[in-house]
């Protein structure tokens, strides 16, 4: 059992978060990889949000200036999207919009791992990966094979409340519970399902929906457990209601755009 | 109840359209956002068309020229990206080949807006759009949330009638109801389901089918109407039998796929 | 009946190649088309494989060389690209690490052709084709409709055996029959349904899972044959539970991520 406090779907705070989302439908800029960003844009439909992938370098810092909320992942980040990605990041913080940082596979790949770095100088608001990733951004040898992490979320948690306190990021790690920690009060959110690690970026979309809900949500630590506690809710269900990884995939959407808030 | 003439699916001049697609598996060039773009292939492919993603400075002249249409979609275009469309829509121009403009957030964002401005010298078959998409590309203001629209499809009708006579191109307003014109004469399509709004792509893969039944259907108005009279009709009966997003999705194609014609 | 040796899902040397990659869920290093990318990550999830789309030019030599197998696939090769996949191709000959081409619609368009022709000279240990593919990669003249074949995999054994011969390379043309040969065994892998080429990136997901079949199976004419079986197997069980395209691709995740090994 957990040492920190537990919340989960049944918390009022977390249904009124995404009740505002699907009232407010926030306007979130999603500069994310080319694997999941169908995905992510479906997640977001389906939670109620209003997913815009703008990615030219002409057109990222007007954007996220109006948008309610930023997700950068550097999941497939190259040399010409970094440029993209780094205006991005400067004009959410110039602007005040609340940005998430994903640095997917940070620690495996020393490109990717100074990018993610270097974005932590425009104070990202919140800061989601898993125990390899937010190990490796903290400066720790996180591992990490590939995109998957070879460390548990329990594990990195000491360190991810120093890199919050370091950063004044929000660090929310993924994974069996996952541990969001603003450095002094840290929430475990447990739920989820094996499921959700066997179809592609569930986790990159998790980081989508906290830039969603930080949109309507000024507590960034509430927001970003609203958004996992949401997460691990409707894969539970949705791995009920499958037969494989493909439906589970289906069920998901199906289970979060029917979720009663 | 609309002024202007109505056709749906069950209009003997659409079912014959999509035959024809499906005999003839026309090879439909898509230039579009990397959003969609597994999304659209389906979506062709369960029509009965052969679609092509080819993207390449290098080859979209070439191919642009063979193929039986083109759609050209601006929604997650960069400078590296702007050269190669330009390129496929002067070829598509010269060689005679059909082509669909899908000015995505046209009005929301500058660098896009103009790039679709640039793109009408190149003339255009068919103009496929939301409403605020349709009003900024013809210069009024169009508003626009992201890539959603702020417009409703009838308060575009005039406008797209003046845009049709200006540029040569027929123009296509999706919402709730789709109204299409050259200018001259306008339909009206009623149909398909607010599901459609709420999967990724659906509005963009409508331009992609456009430019496969502009490959059979050389009446440029029919074709435009035959598409979007196919996505209402699927649309609709996939919503029926959906249980959320997620099987909305796959229910569209499954139903695509299983059209009689 | 094929004249050659036929193996499919039953024997049991393919069902322990699927129970390997399971256990050892190998690194997989996928440059694929922009299409393809979110069901290739999901069928090598499937499948019990560790997926990574590691495409920057600046991580692409790292990765191939700890990569169990890479992937290259041309299918939307921009120049931008160019060099990132010849990096990858380059650095996986040095460091030993098996890596498998895919020449998408090689033939159909001149700048493809070349950059496939080009990545000969880095050895790839399996080519996996279409027919009109592979004969345009063996200087044949390969015909093909954009991505589509217009020859039977049956026409392409013959050249399939002479380009293995002179490149060294295991050559796979898949088709309604699937032909595996090294020059001088060929195996033929039946199977599978019409459904497969309805779904965008079967074939494209099938030269992913060649690749993590080579990271565990040292014999590259098994590891080719065994996943061409798996698919075989699968795309036969899924086709009879799906009513339509878009089930068919959701239960082919399904049957492959329930697959008995």
């Amino acid at each position: 059992m957990s040492v920190y406090k537990e919340k989960t779907w049944s918390a009022p705070e977390i249904l009124a978060d995404l009740k505002e989302v699907r009232a407010k439908a926030p306007l979130t800029h999603v500069l994310t990889n080319i694997v999941v960003t169908n995905w992510t844009a479906n997640v977001l439909l389906a939670a109620g949000a209003s997913p815009a992938m703008v990615i030219a370098e002409e057109e990222v810092s007007d954007f996220a200036a109006i948008a309610g909320g930023v997700l950068i992942n550097v999941g497939t980040i190259t040399s010409f999207d970094a440029k993209a990605i780094k205006a991005a990041a400067i004009a959410a913080q110039k602007a005040g919009t609340p940005w998430v940082l994903d640095p997917v596979a940070a620690g495996a790949l020393r490109y990717r791992t100074e990018i993610a770095t270097e974005l932590l100088n425009y104070k990202p608001t919140v800061i989601r990966g898993n125990a390899s990733e937010v190990l490796a951004l903290a400066g720790a040898s996180g591992g990490g094979k590939g995109v998957d992490s070879t460390a548990k979320s329990s594990e990195a948690v000491d360190i991810a409340k120093e890199l919050a306190a370091r950063t004044g990021a929000v660090v929310a790690v993924s994974g069996e519970i996952d541990y969001i920690t603003d450095g002094k009060e840290t929430i475990a959110v447990p739920g989820g399902h094996i499921l959700m690690t066997k179809v592609t970026g569930v986790g990159c979309s998790l980081g989508a929906l906290i830039a969603s809900m930080l949109a309507v949500q000024k507590d960034r630590l509430q927001a970003a457990v609203s958004a996992s506690a949401v997460f691990g809710h409707v894969g539970a269900i949705a791995a009920k209601k499958s037969q494989g990884t493909g439906s589970f995939a289906v069920s998901f959407l199906d289970e979060l755009s029917n979720l009663a808030s």
